[in-house]
């Protein structure tokens, strides 16, 4: 059977879990090169330049993992290349630059698949699959957590666009795609507690962020850049006919009573333990949409949406009021993006 | 041993709750008269006018449960003839009203209690209690859910004030005793989503309101007057040392596990289950004040700055952006309150 | 409405309980006296000697709280004196002396209800239920953990009968009562591991007990007199349509996550936190059993069936193989009992 | 690095887990050959005789997953071929035959490891380390749940030896791993409950099992073949510090709240599921052990002792009394055994 050759550009964290899976997890492709200048461990593939992979003749499909500002190029690459591409989040930290490289890739009829792993968490894909399938009723309400368990380095905060391109936009899509609606209005309360490095990015590590739907309905996020007590992950949805939750997942299952107390288990921390299976289950998609000609499970319009709830909250922090995703699209998107991008 | 003689205005729902436990529960306590028109129970107490309860020369003590609207004038009467008052919450409506009682309770030295019972609930005292131990270290955000089983008659509706002065008002003096600081900023998102009864009052029925607090940390509340699944009573503290939440409590701990899946039992329904202990701690805490010559336990400023911040969130939802409470203060209130009440 | 004036013999830990109860939650009984030479506290009611008190003109029902060696003689003057009868486990640790005042009470036409309170208890019953309802569909299995949080008296256990007859005697009711099965042979192994005091007393204090049913299926309880989290009273049945469980009540819902682990309340502690609920259920059905002429929900019988079982799993520690329990009712007890106590 | 090179008899159920497992999760060993005479997938690994694949130059281990009548034979030719060893349990249904290719394995050099895989599973690990750690103190009580969701076929059933050898085999070999104590009694009770086939095997599908360890302590296993809720596999413990337990692993951590109750997901559903990791962590060590010339984690006296505490079980269900391990090892087993494997 036919398998799908790929490239990987980036074997950092993020580049070796889906270079692991690609090797061990999914049948279906094939590493042809990767490419990482300061990658040191053996290994039996090609390591290229960057433009030496896109361009590889035996590539169909690369895989983005390097810093965020190579992003937009390597996509930009790909679609001249005729590469289907996956990459990871956030696709670029300016949405015009987005939106020139979507159009690139749309005209180019390349397949763009954006990194957005938790959707196909088996946790929160069942949450997706109760309310897809009526369970819940009308929505009426979605809450998230999200808490890392520290904060990046101070030069990765520097670079990151800040807590909601970076960290959050992970929740605003998931926002998206539990309810199944489009977000229309954002208020965000921020601070920074937790962190002097923050502080010193200019940045906010703490926040509560209200999004409210094109129906009404409503989604609470809120998010800390540091939980002592590990990697908090949890989903909540609330609607007319119930409500549904899940929990974290923990390494064990064990409680110890003693005289001091019930004890268990802390959260898996951190993502690599936690999303172990919806890295897989992601990649395997991307994989199988190429092979089957089917439309990718994460669009490049769904990382711009994300991108602009973003930015959205971004400002709604600054003049402490809510914004309209419109004032965003009518003022700067709407010229820039043909229709079929914006569907 | 010396007990406090007590009269109860009110016999409804909540009325022979406090009757009940003043008969049973609280030995301090003795129950002297009671005062509802509509009560029809065989008793063994004489059942007077309200005027004649108060002026009863035995009754040290008031306990005030009969409609909202009628709360001020009966405190107005008791602190005139010199009697402690125990008034079910809301105090009034209008916060001038408020303001007005206050003045002559703390005028005449009697002592003024507010019916907020849920200060007095084991979970939530738990949660306290660990915020105050330093359990939590610096608590950046507190989550509040609370949804009702079912709305209210719409006769009640008409006369409740508002979901966030009838419901969410023991959210917002929660979120005061939890965190022991003060809201300065609110920001509500609401809808009428489960009731037409809610719409045809002009009242809403879902929310999500943000609090700001003094030091910049935040709190969120989630309403809904409408959850098919039972009282929903949650909430979350989250600061730099640790995460602390208490769940629902249920009439039972079983789990059956069958083909279908593993089932357990929905929460307890409704406040009269939920609340049951709350109510008796919450009367034997008045009674042991009035008998110790102790501060109330919940002041009248208590009640009065929940309803401020009742009153923000409410503002807030029709114009759509962050109320400070100062806003209030100012303009309406300063003038009106003397020192020793807003301290 | 007619009320059931009842007397109390023995005013400690448990009477006390009941006697609560009885004045405060039970709305058709009304104390008329006391017994207990050693009761200090202040009361309204008489306190009498046992004798007077059963023969007290105005008192139909007699509950028995004093020491288990006085039972059996109580029980013997109600009967002749034809008062009802409530009492405390066990009736008496000759089982001999137990049928033949079963016989006294059986031909005096007075009814008598043992002390099984945890029959009452809302988990048990629960599980009962869903017995019952066919929701485990045919049983296979019933699994008992019931644990002190720590041993007796020395004083205590001298007198106690031994662990089986003074503690797993509730277990081998539960048994019967959630089986709705009798036990037709007991197989037991125990040791002597948490207490010197119990090897003192010539007895065990941690137990293994599988029991057998007439129809095969089989039960486990296993027994420690010392668990230092506390009281662990938990049950679980499994069968052929599914497994249903029930866990320990604890103070309150609270679970703290630090840089630890994740931390919970240990389970409520003792029986009087335990089973709080238990006892009002019990004593409130026995007065309702009384007033109405209905049959009583745990008869002079169960308690004659558990202690049967006790004395073959005492028997079977000694001897290490399974004890039938009719090689009990052949030798000793056939001829004793007539056939309608043994139904 | 070097890496141990591997072959692979029988390419069933559990022979494709390890084949995989060697393929992709394990990185210090490489295939070399496998043998299934009926194994018709496309491989890139030469399909041997057992013979020829046992005999292979290259090959110094191998991992037998044939049918059990051939483990022996197989165990037999590695010895003599010096090959190491990793055989799925049971070695053999026949104990004299175990202790002969014991003998054998032992007098021959190589090493040889039995499957219990359970002794990975990160949750009994867990309960494990808490035993050792003295977190449980002196343990007084074991408590083992293990629930088959479905009997096996009939074929199947006939071959199995039975339950105790073929499934209980696991928590026997639990109980001594968990406690770290040799068991010296045997109680079993068990029936036919749920399953025709099992009856015409002549077998039993429902059992409790008391063990007795040489320090008095106890342990005690209930089975079924058929647990229609899935695949259950609990496990507690319980001492003079504390008692701790982990309870089965479920695919994700939702609860949905409607108006008929709370409802979850059922356990991780069948062993290939739910132990996958063990699995992978089992694997590891053997060719860990192998690579550094280890004690093997399950040694071939680990297989013989649990299969005659499996063995006492059986003949205590026949007479129903325990039976002591002691009556095998004397008669049967002691002169067979050599000092130095039966340590």
């Amino acid at each position: 059977m036919k398998k799908v050759k790929v490239g990987v550009i980036g074997m950092g964290r993020i580049g070796k879990i889906h270079f692991g899976n690609l090797k061990h997890q999914i049948n279906d492709a094939e590493v042809v090169a990767i490419s990482d200048p300061f990658y040191q461990d053996p290994t039996e593939f090609p390591n290229l330049s960057p433009e030496e992979l896109i361009q590889h003749p035996e590539i169909e499909a690369v895989i983005i993992c390097s810093p965020t500002d190579t992003h937009a190029a390597y996509i930009s690459m790909c679609a001249e290349a005729g590469k289907h591409i996956f990459c990871e989040k956030p696709h670029d930290l300016s949405i015009s630059r987005v939106i020139e490289t979507l159009k690139e890739v749309n005209a180019a009829g390349v397949e763009l698949m954006l990194g957005f792993n938790r959707r196909f968490d088996p946790n929160f894909q069942k949450i997706r699959s109760l309310v897809q399938e009526g369970k819940i009723g009308d929505v009426h309400l979605l809450k998230i957590t999200s808490r890392d368990p520290a904060p990046p380095s101070l030069a990765y905060l520097k670079s990151s666009g800040g807590m909601f391109l970076d960290m959050t936009i992970h929740d605003f899509d998931m926002a998206r795609y539990i309810m199944g609606k489009e977000v229309v209005e954002v208020f965000a309360k921020a601070g920074a507690f937790v962190s002097d490095d923050v502080k010193e990015a200019g940045d906010i590590d703490t926040a509560v962020i209200t999004l409210k739907f094109d129906d009404g309905s409503m989604a609470v996020i809120d998010n800390c850049r540091k939980a002592v007590y590990g990697y908090d992950q949890r989903l909540e949805v609330f609607g007319s006919k119930g409500m549904a939750k899940v929990d974290n997942n923990k390494p064990d299952t064990h409680i110890l009573y003693n005289d001091l107390g019930a004890h268990g288990a802390l959260p898996l921390n951190f993502f690599m333990e936690r999303y172990t299976m919806s890295y897989q289950i992601e990649l395997n998609r991307f994989i199988e949409a190429v092979l089957q000609k089917k439309p990718m499970p994460v669009s490049g319009v769904d990382g711009l949406k994300a991108m602009m709830i973003a930015l959205a909250a971004k400002q709604s922090v600054v003049i402490n009021r809510p914004v309209a995703i419109v004032e965003f699209s009518e003022d700067k998107i709407d010229q820039l993006i043909p229709e079929q991008i914006i569907s």
